[in-house]
């Protein structure tokens, strides 16, 4: 991962600002050959568009994505990728004209405001910019493409904590997912959590959650030591999520307070494993088992109650974040969970076959 | 990240198995004119050595590390860095001859030797080849070297939890680090783990822990949107470190309980910070508050207690894993998770001269 | 270079091909605070256009640029770069409708269309796909941001040579270039080769040519030892232009005749050179003298004289292409060879302030 | 190509001084299980050592190669990659203790003196040190194991051209270029040569070079466009060799002078081509044909003729470089080019295999 580019041979590159024209990504090295079209990576970003429920911002944006290049209409009429870059673009249509006056001169706590203009001497301060979690619509395009490299494998996500609010591991069901609009695998908590996010979203306030990841059909022998580890990646590819402060592989912190006895996933014939504390992943390579990752998601610093902070002039005063926001920008997160994950499994599967054939 | 190299400008690439005849790093990129000698790497590598207190491995390695080229003594005398690649060997020397029969033929449960063999069709089982802890020396070399081209920064870790065991923070002191062979912080607590872990080594058995690393005194400024974010760039490092299955910055997965009230670092008037959650990283950019990153490291597969595993032709078996091993691997891993973090920052401080002068 | 980006720090990925939708680049890496609007690209758009003699392909696009990002209007009113990632789309506009019959299922002699299809097993045949030298645009478009990077150096091409003809070097003269419309430095030779370009033409054949394209103002230190040396990166900049066969740099292929006498640039105080057989690069780092890098672009294979051939079939059977083309695409390399010139050095003066300081 | 690294799958970087303790590189990337010893490695070097004729160097070092990593002897005892990077070390041997107070203060005309101290403020003047070709060691050696990963493709070098005197393409024999010590595949030429040089090193002068590689035996498809190109890889690592100042692929330079229907390689059924002007690469792919690289080497700028030139204090003087030196560097340049074809061409075959299959 360098500047704004990641991945090795499936590399993504995005662009894009929140009030900006467009923003999008060029996806490089995607094998020839893959039947895509717009309505494969459409379906993906209508699941992280915000204003689809009450929990989300109402920031209306119809996400339209373009294909600009790297697909062909083949003899046989199939719309296929060609191995050329392929570049996506998502034009910003609700650009809401306003007075960035507040934001424009403060900066928000919590917010990137202020280390962009520390490094860069300027910011966009429309809508936070380059910052903006609007560019994660670019990963979730990008996911998509990454998804039809490997077809056999099946990345779903899904929120397992929001503020104190934990999901019970007993009643995980990855069929309830597709039922509530916080991506809750548990249909008695989802409920919990509905109540408590109107709360957190009458108070002008905004929580955290955990996010987790899972994908299942990867075969072992995908990842590279030392420095191109299968969960180092992942760890970078999370982390470099919008408010994302933690990620864990399998048990993650958890086995911190395991003995060697109890962390073993032992091993029968198959071969199998009869536990996977290690989340599918051992000295940075796949096991064959379901890989798991999770993160956490901060709570969006733009909230109702006044804080305390500076303007660009060093002066001290306070500042309110009105507008259209997330209460729990957790909850759009999953998809572009897995849109990550989707990403880094594909450039690892061109890199295992690359050197090992 | 990608393969066995990390860094951009400040770039470290790493090599050597466990038992090979040597291992090292070549670190590219590093500024010139800076003074450095073998005796500058030594003490921190010293520090990560094995066999120093009854809580590490008995494995007696001299670890005497030679620097191979960038460096040369001017017209003044001083040994300083030319700009060339800086190469850094350690030869092995603790080879102990022994037969391997039993970790040839069959795989330890929660250890490389799978993934390795089902990757790349053959593995280095002696001592763990590749995959061995034994590389991180090569780790601490190159962050030795790191340190030099960041001066101003002062970069301290500490372990803050083995097994269910966590420090009071209240009794937190960084010169009680230095005073115990556990890198503990808390005199209190440091006391406790001595008796738990011998405990723990008794029983032929294993246990994970939680290292905290803090730089102090880097400015506003380094990081870069969005795929080069130094919090993603620290969670790769920190991850790419053997038995790590976790990573946090600032108040991590305890963000995910907050309020935007709460996580909101209020500013004033310096500028400086009221508190600090964000653990020094905003938006993939320093704040210019103290770094801290936080990862988890598994217990050690290496254990006396028989665990069910196959052999390589597949039959199911069992294995115990003698020899000399480490309690809590997560001991050593302090200097280790200090050397990421300080390659990550020197790699960051050039990028960020780089682009913004 | 790896696919489809350059640089190292000022990076460039560009996508598209020759009848998509859109082509264009994104700039990663551009310092911030750079004043640069679409007017400072197109300029040098309109030099590279097609369609402006009768000595370019008749191909009519208006190749409008369009920045979607990294620019910010200041509080100023001054429109500059704020060191996000710079997208600049080029729409393809006239894409005229046609049958490809004979094209998409027959390869042109020396045309990439066997070998993409060799490699891809499919290939986007309208107007050569990707590897249509229509993607220079993007190049040009890139290379005008990077000329803003680096302000102080002047960065100028010309035709020196076209089939057998070459110009008089005692009659070169920059500000002929822009008075003829073959970039030619030589006035005399301007007027011969618009003849001979003339027959050319008219008989459906197309001709080779060579391009220099100097850079003056540079200072000592760009460039790094041994694998990012300056012409090195220049070498693969040149190479990767379309039909682009050879690339030298100062004395080039002459220098094999040379002798140690001969070839060495004495010095005197000042620091000066007294000649500058080397092209302003020694060891792979700037000397201060004017760089200079020549390049050799082949014929394009877009002829009207039927070639012997293969179908996709295998069967054996001729070829001839119509349609617009350019009878010396040599020509149109200039800017593109200019636009190369100044993505290296933005990119090595970045690379150099980030290790130097 | 960045630092001192190059390639993208197949990755090689190199480490050393002319006079520091050890040279070498680190092959990061080999596939598994392909046997590799030293004996593999040291044939390569062996034809590359200085000392071997009145014509080269006469430093002497035994450039004896040692692996010190990413191989292991398997249960067939035999010694075959593993997967992990291989680091290959030359000790220097010949560091004859010498007063360098010459060399030291004043900058060689033509050599990389001047712009290393002016890049990095500080240079290890011994033998040239990173800037020496004693650094051509460790490509060689890489060289090496890049063949075993293409081992159907043969890559054999000739030296083609000294000062003006031209081999004979039709005497061309490749069975020639094993039986004299100049590399030379015309028998004729070969004598007339070592008479020609006889002279240049009798007046302490010495001459430039072209030398042609040329790798039979890839198949169509390895490349990638636009900026991952074959020939744009080969270009840049072949002008990253000391003192090379040009390269080209195929007719080269030369093709500016064909017409279309000149350059055109016409193809029959087979696939087959009727002649190889473009030298195995169109549109930066292979076509099957033989891949042919050409570049020219300058005179070594150490010659016995005094030279006006400025001390480090910007003095005006004059130099003369007594000491070991080659009168044609372009004679050992071969095998150094045939190491950056082998490891361009396993690069790309490995890139190939990944997005391809």
């Amino acid at each position: 991962m360098s500047h704004n580019s990641f991945g090795h041979l499936f590399r993504v590159t995005t662009f894009g600002e929140s009030h900006g024209i467009a923003l999008g990504a060029i996806v490089d090295g995607c094998p020839p050959g893959i039947a895509l079209s717009e309505a494969d990576i459409q379906g993906f970003l209508d699941k992280r568009k915000p204003g689809q429920s009450r929990f989300t911002t109402q920031r209306r944006e119809a996400d339209d994505v373009k294909i600009l290049s790297g697909v062909f209409t083949d003899a046989e009429g199939r719309q296929v990728t060609t191995g050329t870059p392929i570049a996506l673009m998502i034009e910003n249509t609700d650009q809401r004209s306003k007075d960035y006056g507040e934001i424009a001169n403060k900066y928000r706590p919590g917010h990137a405001d202020y280390v962009y203009e520390a490094k860069y001497g300027i910011r966009d301060y429309r809508g936070g910019g380059r910052s903006s979690a609007r560019e994660t619509a670019a990963r979730v395009a990008a996911g998509a493409v990454a998804r039809k490299v490997i077809p056999n494998v099946s990345i779903r996500g899904a929120l397992v904590q929001i503020g104190p609010h934990k999901i019970d591991r007993a009643r995980f069901d990855w069929a309830e997912v597709e039922r509530n609009p916080l991506f809750c695998p548990d249909a008695v908590m989802a409920a919990q959590w509905a109540d408590y996010l109107d709360g957190v979203r009458k108070a002008g306030s905004s929580i955290g959650a955990v996010v987790e990841v899972v994908a299942e059909g990867a075969p072992a022998g995908w990842g590279a030591p030392l420095y191109g580890k299968l969960d180092a990646d992942l760890a970078a590819a999370m982390m470099s999520i919008n408010a994302v402060k933690g990620v864990e592989i399998g048990d993650g912190f958890a086995s911190a307070e395991l003995t060697g006895e109890e962390n073993a996933d032992e091993m029968r014939a198959g071969p199998t494993f009869l536990s996977n504390h290690a989340g599918g992943v051992l000295g940075g390579i796949s096991t064959g088992q379901p890989i798991v990752a999770r993160f956490a998601v901060k709570p969006t610093s733009s909230i109702l109650t006044p804080r305390r902070t500076i303007d660009r002039a060093g002066n001290e005063t306070e500042i309110v974040t009105k507008g259209r926001h997330d209460p729990c920008v957790g909850i759009r997160a999953v998809p572009v969970g897995e849109a990550m994950m989707a990403c880094v499994l594909a450039d690892h599967f061109l890199r295992h076959r690359g050197q090992c054939g």
